[in-house]
């Protein structure tokens, strides 16, 4: 089916789409989940008034990472569209990437040389405090602005890992990304040299061959960070925008470089949040409430949480979450969805595979299913357990975005 | 996505999967069916704390075979991968299939001659008795043992039913079971002749052409079973095997060959069991607890009762399945799952398209939906209905043998 013909363009709408990320999770206290422990007065009252389900964001049993989770959400398979991991490093801390760029993540590393060959003997160069990165990161960046066509640029990520784009003065296509990882994965071992599979990425790899020897030469006398290690080289993935490909004037209210960078890299306008609070979150979205169709509203600490197991910290962002729905809902949009990009329980501190609850308001919802916004209840509700990349889909539905299929 | 790439090979994971054969029903006795009338205390409990659901074997209102029930619940996509008529055969009367062999359904037919042709008057040789079958097939083994290169190998099934395996001295390919059926599909009708629709295939219609004659001299003063049709010439299925694919060592306790045969024809080992009953499938996996990741454990009667429309008999078999839960629950193994292969509604005597109840228990599930291990029950689980292909995913994710997929 080809979705972009059943939208209806000239129809204006509202979407907000919140993302509380991680949200989903598994008994925490007397049986019950974060989300079925907090209080929770307004989300209950959405809850039931709206088309409630979960949705799963890769496959069956399949746990997500934080791209193809947004991805999914954002209507695009993840299992399809895969992002470089150099590329998710670079969003990650922060960095923009263009047609135009490889992105390469890098770790420091701890070398000896040997008949003046590099012996790794610490692959992440005792995992230096990220203090020290900024440190190495700010001095190489002074010293290696270019190398032949190519315009560096450095980035510092945490301990002793770090984000590089090689910048060409023209666009790179997907055969530039396909060269080997540099890191042996060992100790003991020599480092591998970067090889290029194809004319264009050897070029590439050349200027990694020069960026590594200007990095040793540079760090010698280090005595942890002496080396690099690069891994993921990676071109920006070929993404249809989310706004042409669903005809939405799309903008992104995020806190975390990741999201910004995801929501970015489909094309969505990111826009500046002053603070971090979720209050700030939501006074941009009134801001820009008629500048846009459709909000992409990201709220991390859900997530943040769970990966500490902290439940009690993930109720308290829902419950805060909670208390600011009626200013949502006075700007009367026509949908209103919540859900998460995954789960991450805090029973494992980490992201999983569960399915993650969803809620859609809108008047075009039976409703009356599900008393609240909790796993258990949702699994109730009139949307089922679906694929992640087939939200979207109904969140054009139900505001009317899309005409019928066939005559 | 490839899940090879996921999978934690060096993470130690015990998961047991039981399969009550055919145990998915309809109401039977006061709108119960016989999960709802069979008393089960452990199963109960074992079903709330579990995430529970219901799968889908082949597709939607379609009733699979043993094969694709099995190889689905075993995590191959039925539907992708078929396995011939012939292999099922040799598989339900418990010949070994090698990559050598070409399997075949054979069944006694009776033939008169008009003008020295042989004309079928009976396609099934009047169902002759299966001990007259194995004087005949005993009789025809004894002097029919080797044609040209291939060694023939026969088996008694049931009633007119026979197996035979042309086990040649090289590897076939897949090309040489394109062979035709003998069976005219009716009676007054000369049966085909087997032909090759290539090379490969015509050398083996050759050696079968010739075990027809050879038969029919052998067995020309039988009154009934004087003729032999063939069918479901097949060549054993380019499998990439369970322990492999899946990242388990994997052990398969079942007591009839069928099953057996199908573990086998995926990699599995198949572990003798002494005895039939349940208890003695229960102490075999006592005994191999330690040797195996992974066990499957074929529960044959709830199938055979359902056929025969008995359900006093399959709610007793369920009932017996119950009181041996504890025991297993003291092995502690990481996951334990409780499934069918299909249904077998003892109102319709045979299988069905009926998605078939399931029940992972492991510490990550949300639990609490189900107050029993039913299809009723198992509707309000965590799981939904799902495709039974994708059974295996969700138990390496609760196992913890699956890493994340992007990042």
């Amino acid at each position: 089916m080809n979705l972009k013909k059943l939208i209806k363009r000239d129809k204006k709408s509202k979407i907000i789409l919140f993302v509380l990320d991680g949200v989903g999770d598994l008994p925490v206290k007397d049986g019950r989940t974060p989300l079925e422990l907090a209080n929770t007065p307004n989300l209950d009252e959405l809850a039931k008034a709206s088309a409630t389900g979960l949705h799963i964001p890769v496959d069956y049993g399949i746990t997500p990472g934080s791209g193809p989770g947004h991805l999914g959400i954002f209507g695009y398979e993840p299992l399809k569209l895969e992002i470089g991991r150099g590329i998710l490093e670079a969003l990650g801390v922060g960095l923009e990437v263009k047609e135009t760029d490889i992105a390469i993540r890098g770790n420091f590393a701890t070398v000896k040389y040997e008949n003046g060959k590099p012996i790794v003997i610490d692959r992440r160069a005792g995992r230096i405090p990220t203090e020290e990165n900024r440190r190495l990161i700010n001095y190489l960046s002074q010293n290696i602005k270019k190398i032949d066509e190519a315009e560096v640029i450095l980035c510092s990520g945490k301990e002793h890992r770090f984000s590089l784009i090689l910048r060409f003065p023209h666009k790179v296509s997907s055969l530039a990304e396909k060269i080997n990882d540099t890191d042996p994965q060992g100790t003991g071992k020599e480092p591998y040299e970067p090889k290029g599979e194809n004319e264009e990425a050897e070029r590439v790899a050349e200027i990694a061959r020069k960026f590594i020897n200007q990095v040793a030469e540079l760090l010698k006398n280090e005595t942890k960070a002496n080396y690099v290690l690069l891994r993921g080289f990676s071109v920006k993935p070929d993404i249809e925008p989310f706004p042409e490909k669903f005809g939405l004037k799309s903008a992104c209210i995020a806190v975390y470089p990741m999201y910004k960078g995801l929501a970015r890299l489909v094309g969505m306008d990111v826009i500046t949040v002053e603070g971090e609070a979720i209050k700030d979150e939501i006074d941009t979205l009134k801001r820009y409430y008629e500048n846009y169709d459709f909000f992409f509203i990201h709220i991390k600490k859900t997530d943040s949480f769970g990966e500490d197991g902290n439940y009690a910290g993930k109720v308290k962002v829902i419950e805060e979450f909670d208390s600011f729905l009626s200013e949502v809902l006075s700007l009367k949009p026509d949908v209103i969805a919540i859900t998460g990009d995954h789960s991450t329980p805090c029973a494992m501190k980490s992201h999983s595979w569960h399915p993650v609850p969803v809620l859609i308001y809108s008047p075009y919802c039976l409703g009356g299913l599900s008393k609240r916004f909790t796993e258990r209840e949702c699994l109730k509700g009139e949307l089922g357990i679906f694929p992640s990349h087939k939200l979207i889909q109904l969140l054009l539905a139900h505001s009317e975005k899309l005409t019928k299929f066939g005559a």
